[in-house]
């Protein structure tokens, strides 16, 4: 069998370990790996202390054929990867020809002049060959442990900065092409089945015979957010089409056990699966927010292309608001409260009629943690999808947290259209 | 000097060595662990696999006193903590009578049944504290290596589950208060002061003698992020009254020189300080946004109480809702075109206006990635704050990033508003 390419994955940072700055590096890195078959086994971060960073540096380098390290690289005194690499492959860092004249016409380009301080950034270690950064002031470094010529070089470590748009856009450009050149990389299949509206316990119940006859080299994970859940398929092998024909064929019977709960596959969010309904059927959408707070709005907008078909929100905080720009009924208002089937059907009709869609959508709840009465409790959040006449509501219980309540509300608000998307398609 | 109380952090999980789920949990844990004076050396990321959970779990015992991991707790075939964590300390996995009760209680109390998996949450290692849990299924669980009585333990092993409401609410409750116990913890002090509008070279740059002049054991470090830029100053010690005194007045050598930039410390947010200043003025706001889809509305409410002083927000994704329901003038839109100094005028003026706000806030502009002409590249970005009479403007030239691009105008309207509150404070 085909020896597996095995990558750690380094952060650096002190802001990262004292939890004052989230890091999301990793968790793109993994993925963009394992699409081509690298296989990542350990990730670990580390502060701004030289040893730390050598030791790291030096376990990782005994696990991994693939060092990848982020972060460090700024301009400021904090900054030790630099540093760090030169010790670690005991050379001095000089300044790069190439990226001195790069980072002065990346300056130029956005009519910012260099200082003293981002000047540093085009000096290097020099046994490292640069890697362009057309994203940000400092370059990446990618190291030949061995030394050797490209292609012979089995441990590398390669450096790059932590600002996530300008990793994302090196490793997309430059590394991985450059990854999938120089390492013999097995076939590593994965295959995500999305599912909403059902929790991990009752799945597993549901699908335990189809699970019991999963063959030894196929792996099963439950993956689990806010109401939505990912089922993943595994597996590993040197035939591409034979490991993948197999994986569909397992999906195959997995589905009629799952059909109501599932929406997509793989990166398909579900406000990404909704715009392409919602663009088959050339229909449009609008929504009226109010415990929600705009939320949906923003994953429905953070689709490309999204404008084909989201006409607009109103994101009603008062109940001056729902009743004069979403013309709600005061009566209801009074009667029923602002937090209330009634209301909530109202706001999903009226948006969609005044905003010109054919789908209207509506959240009115208790976020949290305040506002709760023990009729009304904090969590309890009533949803509404309107659609020609007809209206759907459902009223959820949710927890004391408000970014849990607003994320799971939101997630509900979105399978509730997906579902009549999907009946009426 | 009193001996420092080091922690490791354990996740444990394929699906984020996969890139499948973005792992939160090491981030929070951290800033909860370094507020009591523990310092995180290590944050490790293992898979589902046995041999790698025990090395791990040896190798940190090793850097670590006290272990904390999360995940691999869930009730499926693929959930591999408890019984490696049985291994590791050598008994067996027997059904805990006060969880199975608490758990029973958990599911009636949601009018759910127990069914043969979720059952199996209330069996634990037979050498465990358990930990109750009172947002969910699975049991935490406390492990005293030497087996000695609390008091004396020196090695901890807690272990969590992954789900983040879940393994907070166990950390603020139970966890934190028994390490504060049971561990004899030195001071810390961190203190951030925020910024906004500045990068991080210029920055730099502006106070490089202030940062010369820091005595060895204050350590500086510069944290961006989309516009906003954190600068923590950490200084460790015995006497908290001194160490803080100390960098207080740090502080206040640092505030001539970026009062232009600063605006709050900690955990202020942006959406924080600003609510904060429109509670106090008795002022409200109202947001028009195009470009940034819900975003800013959503960043604005996602602070308990924005109620008091957010009126609410439209939406507005095509030309015929600004035209329609923000009254932007169709000439406007034909002369000027929907991205334009004149239309974000129009927006936030007429908002402010409509919702019967003392603020109005407009974004319009191209996200990208599709979209951009020569004249109106992705990345171009106008945003408007309206008060009274006087609006002002702002245009932005950004990245070619989607995500970015939101990420960064919405913290740039946040900022303007900020500067305008400040003005007329």
């Amino acid at each position: 069998m085909m020896k597996k390419v095995l990558a750690e994955l380094i952060t650096i940072g002190d802001e990262i370990l004292y939890g004052q700055t989230l890091d999301t590096n990793g968790h793109w890195m993994s993925g963009a790996l394992d699409k081509i078959g690298v296989k990542v086994v350990r990730r670990t971060t580390c502060g701004d202390e030289e040893d730390e960073m050598l030791l790291a540096f030096s376990q990782a380098e005994q696990r991994a054929d693939i060092i990848l390290i982020t972060g460090g690289l700024g301009p400021t005194s904090d900054d030790l990867t630099k540093p760090c690499l030169a010790k670690y492959f005991d050379c001095d860092i000089v300044m790069n020809e190439q990226a001195r004249s790069e980072l002065e016409d990346y300056m130029t380009s956005r009519g910012r002049k260099l200082n003293t301080l981002t000047r540093l950034q085009a000096a290097l270690p020099e046994k490292c060959e640069m890697i362009s950064n057309e994203r940000g002031t400092a370059c990446g470094m990618w190291f030949n442990k061995t030394g050797s010529p490209a292609g012979e070089a089995r441990k590398v470590f390669i450096s790059m900065p932590g600002v996530p748009h300008e990793m994302k856009f090196m490793m997309k450009e430059k590394i991985i092409p450059r990854l999938e050149q120089e390492f013999e990389l097995p076939i590593i299949y994965h295959k995500i089945v999305r599912l909403a509206g059902i929790g991990e316990s009752w799945l597993a119940e549901k699908i335990k015979d189809w699970e019991k006859s999963l063959p030894q080299h196929v792996k099963l994970a439950y993956l689990p957010t806010f109401g939505d859940l990912k089922l993943r398929l595994t597996a590993q092998g040197i035939n591409k089409e034979k490991i993948k024909s197999q994986i569909d064929r397992l999906i195959q019977d997995l589905l009629p056990l799952v059909q109501e709960y599932m929406y997509g596959y793989d990166d398909d969010s579900l406000e990404f699966v909704i715009g392409e309904l919602l663009k088959k059927q050339n229909k449009k959408l609008a929504l009226a927010e109010s415990c929600t707070g705009g939320y949906v709005s923003h994953r429905i907008t953070s689709i490309p292309g999204s404008s084909a078909y989201f006409n607009g929100a109103i994101v009603a905080y008062q109940d001056e608001v729902k009743i004069d720009h979403l013309n709600v009924s005061s009566d209801t208002i009074e009667k029923y409260g602002a937090v209330s089937e009634k209301t909530v059907t109202e706001m999903a009709i009226n948006v969609k009629q005044k905003y010109n869609a054919d789908y209207g959508l509506a959240s009115s709840g208790i976020a949290g943690p305040g506002g709760g009465t023990v009729e009304k409790p904090v969590g309890l959040i009533w949803i509404a999808c309107a659609r020609g006449n007809d209206v759907e509501t459902k009223k959820l219980n949710l927890t004391k947290d408000r970014d849990v309540n607003i994320q799971i509300a939101s997630v509900a608000l979105l399978t509730l259209l997906y579902k009549i998307l999907i009946k009426n398609n």
